[in-house]
């Protein structure tokens, strides 16, 4: 009995045309971390569910999707538990592992792990799906790939530097100076200096949420809705003027340096802001814009320093990251600091498709398509097949006999270049005939022309 | 409260330099297969349950790991149900989705689901991991990468040839001639035929799980094992003729035409090896050994025509595959012939390992590093690194003023091939210090001289 196939949701496959632009930005991505000296690991799909939960809090828990246990895996389970029908009781005894929701929990896991095999300061990168149980929608997946870069081992702001860089290399060749991009730079510091300075140190939790929403919701309702969590009006009144802070990245940190002036934690993040800016103009930027937002939060659970978000114009984040202080901590390894970016490959796909932005494929199809006639011309057609091969062109024999339509369809539709053709009466002179699929131009050459014109 | 961390039994990570291997092994199949027209495609890590159960019989169906249902996943369950403690019954209710177990059921799954985009006979190449609850041990993992390549939609025997191909080039690039293997090929057909030929055409399956021991056990046993199965005396007198038969393939092809001239579908078998063989040895084999394996049978439940089979002395399969011809029945979609053909990445790994047969990698690490004396030098490394970089040399800047042991320990222990330092009273001059960390060396040379000396 057949059944119809369908994938669950929020999943996808990926076809041959698709697979080749999410190469195209891999490789792009990996050619760049290499270049800063990254090397590339890969932790398992699945981890110990309890080396992922409690590091993102109750709402990333949710999202984490479990693997039941294997074999009889109600054998161990106490009867009278199971009839409570408490599924989140029930979860601990009959799923000990689960699919890794980011990178950066395996790469912590990791650290502790290999510590005295890791020569630090680690530089590494980590391309590979993560899974999320989230509700799925236009734009986010249940499978999809992040690819991220860190350091950790090093307090040295050299580092965020790298990261910058990075970015800025890695659009630069992605976008090819067709598409405005920013890269925004805030520093947790500089948050909680805000929060310092107007008298509600204890508040930097609500003030971030509230002030992350400015772009989308406007000055006026991020104030009603900080006036909802700070009683305290002088303290709503004292930060108003932060929403009036515009001007470019030297004004904004002037201003914020008069604002945090009581703050030693607001000054020390207008320091490190500094130092990374002035690093970054030293070296010069290829095609960013680069930017100080104050109400950059981005993960504030979890950011300690500078935070990074990149955006294009009518896109979520294509890339985002931050320095954090106690990564490593939960699994026992303390006072180790790292930076890390994570680019959103699913979200870099559809900016470039969206912006026509991609590149033209050649190397991820058949280049050239031996024409089937049958068994007369067969063992000709093998031999120019296989010398195409060897010098590394990619080429195939249609397999079966089947009408010239069928053919040339085949080739069109696989978006074969040439088509190659031997009839009886060319074998003697050594010819093949080529045709160009895409021009419709035909030539009569010797096998050794037609590779030195393909390679 | 700190864990000590660790992974699900049966996974691994993997660290830089076997990362750096483990590409060497993809990038090589990958090359290959596009040299063959092959495409690439991905498919999810999970699909529906009910996808991947009933594939590959019960057994297969115990060893695939399930995806606990999201959110209340009891909410739907009926409690009477639950209280039976019956976890085959439980698991329908609670695990809608799965980890693919091969490459092959979401290919199947992939061609009907996409039948009127594919234009056929459609080449697809697919390399990812698969999971399996299987028992964890030596050189067996429950996360596993393969290497699919799949004709489908040609019925022509040169795709048969394609493949072993295609084994011989992937061959001979990893093992540079220095390591023999043996592809062995067989086709059901023959199994079949014998099964005929001595009267227990019924006994088809019984026969070959028996003669596919004969390496292992040894005639005698086979002989045993089969009376145990096969009442009929007569028919163990008939076959064990068959397990003296030696010789080269042209040898053994006479013998089994011989042995199998009273039945059609073994002559056909006959036909189609010869065929194969016949092709390939008009093409010529570069370096592996092809031979006739009568007792070759390989999942028998699905393979329909050829068997293939790849073999290293003192491992197990590193490559297996053959044709099918109802692959997508299952979803629809009938009448459809493939052929294919897998790698298992994790054995190869282990051969070219344990027989020195890796490359050196040097695009894997840093080639430059930079010394760090302190801010003093800072502008000036930092603007020759980022000219290496830009020339494409992989390199990068030791982040914080650390003592000189560490700074080349580290770069010792990353495998970095020379250390640059610069001294506040070389800067006039435009040099740099260049240390070979290989030989000792030191030389003074300009930025430029040191890249065209790297490029």
């Amino acid at each position: 009995m057949s059944q119809k196939p369908s994938l669950p949701k929020g999943t996808r496959d990926f076809s041959p045309i698709q697979m080749a632009r999410r190469n195209y930005i891999f490789d792009t991505i990996k050619k760049v971390y290499k270049k800063y000296g990254f090397q590339q690991i890969e932790t398992p799909a699945m981890e110990n569910l309890n080396t992922l939960i409690g590091t993102g809090g109750e709402e990333s828990d949710k999202l984490i999707f479990k693997i039941l246990n294997s074999g009889d895996y109600l054998a161990k389970v106490d009867f009278k538990q199971l009839q409570t029908s408490n599924f989140k009781l029930l979860t601990s005894f009959i799923a000990e592992k689960a699919l890794h929701y980011d990178l950066t929990v395996p790469f912590a896991r990791y650290v502790v792990q290999n510590q005295n095999d890791i020569t630090f300061p680690f530089r590494r990168f980590q391309i590979q799906p993560v899974w999320r149980a989230d509700r799925p929608q236009k734009g986010r997946y249940r499978e999809f790939y992040q690819c991220d870069a860190d350091i950790i081992g090093s307090n040295s702001l050299l580092n965020e530097v790298d990261l910058i860089k990075i970015i800025d290399d890695i659009f630069t060749e992605l976008f090819k100076g067709k598409l405005d991009y920013t890269i925004s730079i805030n520093n947790r510091k500089i948050l909680a200096g805000i929060a310092e300075v107007i008298g509600v140190p204890d508040k930097l939790i609500d003030i971030t949420v509230a002030i992350d929403k400015l772009d989308k919701i406007g000055v006026n309702k991020v104030l009603a809705e900080l006036s909802t969590k700070i009683t305290n009006e002088n303290a709503i009144k004292k930060i108003t003027p932060l929403f009036e802070l515009k001007g470019d990245f030297t004004e904004k940190i002037n201003f914020l340096k008069e604002f945090l002036s009581n703050s030693t934690i607001g000054q020390q993040g207008i320091e490190e802001l500094t130092t990374v800016f002035n690093y970054v103009n030293l070296l010069g930027i290829k095609s960013a814009k680069l930017v100080l937002d104050f109400t950059l939060a981005r993960g504030l659970g979890y950011y300690t320093g500078t935070i990074i978000e990149v955006k294009v114009a009518n896109f979520p984040s294509i890339c985002g990251g931050g320095r954090y202080d106690d990564l490593t901590g939960k699994f026992g390894l303390t006072n180790v600091s790292g930076v890390g970016i994570s680019f959103g490959a699913d979200r870099i796909y559809d900016v470039l498709l969206g912006n026509d932005l991609y590149p033209e494929f050649k190397g991820d199809t058949t280049q050239v398509l031996f024409y089937n006639y049958g068994e007369g011309e067969e063992d000709i057609c093998l031999k120019y097949l296989f010398q195409l091969r060897e010098a590394g062109i990619n080429a195939e024999f249609y397999p079966d006999t089947v009408k010239q339509k069928r053919q040339y369809n085949f080739a069109t539709k696989k978006r074969i270049k040439y088509v190659v053709t031997i009839r009886s009466n060319e074998i003697a002179s050594g010819k093949l005939t080529v045709k160009n699929m895409e021009t419709g131009e035909q030539e009569s050459i010797t096998i050794s022309k037609l590779i030195s014109k393909l390679q």
